[in-house]
């Protein structure tokens, strides 16, 4: 189910006229006909249940209904989702550049992660040592600001959290504390033979927590490959090109769930 | 391997410097130390033999040995990739907004399609119809600038080619010509129960062609579905959130390439 963001210039009006972009979105992208409803929010994450009354060329007009936070709102909009079960999926991001930081955390709770963090490592290139602690809160500002309208936007049926911090590599595998399987997504062949997402993921209960860490652009050193494998961490090499840290996570974590829910629900056959 | 692209300064010289984030790319990403060596082109596609002279903080400087384009060029390039066997993959993606779709086309190329193109669909937001020529060539111009660098970054060893004009989506069928396996991703279930997309691929040599279509923002109309159907493509339900069209693409090209390649390449047992 959808739920729409009520632009920050709605307060509470019981019907409310929506133009551009947005009343495009609501007819052409949701396709939502005359006296079709849809979950609304406004700015402070209050819940309505939005009517469309008329469609004009370039403007919906929508009437709002308050509800409460526990209310159950029955959307008629024409998208249903995936209901579950989703595997329990954090990603664990060595630094990049805030843009892709933004794209990475957007696009990783679109596909339903439970939680992200980013992490710090010897070859990220920003280097946040002398970033001044207010800039550093707008990061994350930022960075929660995408999760948000990426859960609204996707219908996500998961809560995904942050961790309000950055993690330095060497206090991952203590954070993580053996709670499920940890992999990392190394682009060069380790001494031990390595297995493959298919065969590590092949008796993983769905519900199991499983950690996705995904190296800066200059990857990880030897020295951090053989720190995470002592600490239980499975090196996986893709079976690809050398992909950007921005598409090596969603590649991963696309893959990952695609390996788990298709396994888990019963096949259909042709 | 990585390859280096010369910035446009360049021409021909026989010792070059590079400064600021390119030189930090070779020393702090690629982490090249001095003698090693590493393929690179000019803006015109020539073919050159780098090899690292002296680093200093901000200041690469590199000599350069222009090579027969046929000549193997040895990289000593820390980073070696996956060199195949690759799915042979078709992206076919309908028209989101032109950012939307350069990052589209750089991440395909990134993972290793063998070519790409956009569709017009009912749905599809860019109204291209009044669109002057130039405007339209300016755009395939930049996805193709985008495929070009993301092949050199990402060290692919295919030559990703793009269609250079709209495919309208009732004209897809016959372009595809039933070259091999067809799939469409789509948000809805269908009246015919859907196979899984590990179903699909679970007899699929690896080498057999792919088409992967991807939806607009709006999704396909139920007329569209029929038509596809009806001309041998298979709808394919992923088990996720409502996915944005920049996601979709990402998400079923890696998952259909890890299924197919750790399935094709033998297992390592741990």
């Amino acid at each position: 189910m959808r739920q729409f963001i009520l632009p920050s210039s709605y307060h509470g009006e019981a019907t409310f006229a929506v133009e551009g972009k947005e009343s495009q979105y609501l007819s052409k992208v949701l396709r939502l006909k005359v006296g079709q409803q849809l979950l609304g929010r406004d700015q402070g994450g209050g819940k309505y249940m939005l009517t469309l009354q008329e469609v004009t060329k370039n403007r919906c007009l929508l009437s709002c209904a308050k509800v409460d936070q526990q209310d159950e709102v029955t959307s008629t909009d024409t998208l249903p989702a995936y209901r579950g079960p989703y595997p329990n999926l954090t990603l664990l991001q060595c630094l990049c550049k805030g843009r892709k930081e933004e794209q990475i955390f957007r696009q990783a709770t679109e596909i339903g992660v439970s939680s992200l963090a980013l992490v710090s490592s010897r070859y990220c290139i920003p280097d946040l040592s002398e970033k001044k602690e207010h800039a550093l809160t707008s990061r994350f500002d930022r960075l929660e600001a995408q999760v948000k309208e990426a859960l609204q936007q996707s219908g996500s049926p998961l809560s995904t959290t942050m961790v309000p911090h950055i993690l330095p590599l060497e206090e991952v595998p203590k954070w993580w504390n053996n709670r499920g399987l940890a992999l990392f997504f190394h682009q060069s062949e380790r001494e031990q033979p390595q297995p493959s997402l298919t065969k590590l993921l092949s008796d993983h209960p769905i519900e199991r927590p499983i950690a996705v860490l995904v190296g800066p652009e200059g990857g990880f050193s030897d020295e951090e490959c053989t720190f995470l494998e002592e600490a239980g961490f499975h090196a996986v090499l893709l079976k690809t090109n050398i992909l950007r840290s921005e598409t090596a996570g969603v590649y991963a974590l696309s893959a990952i769930q695609v390996i788990l829910t298709e396994r888990e629900t019963k096949p259909v056959h042709l």
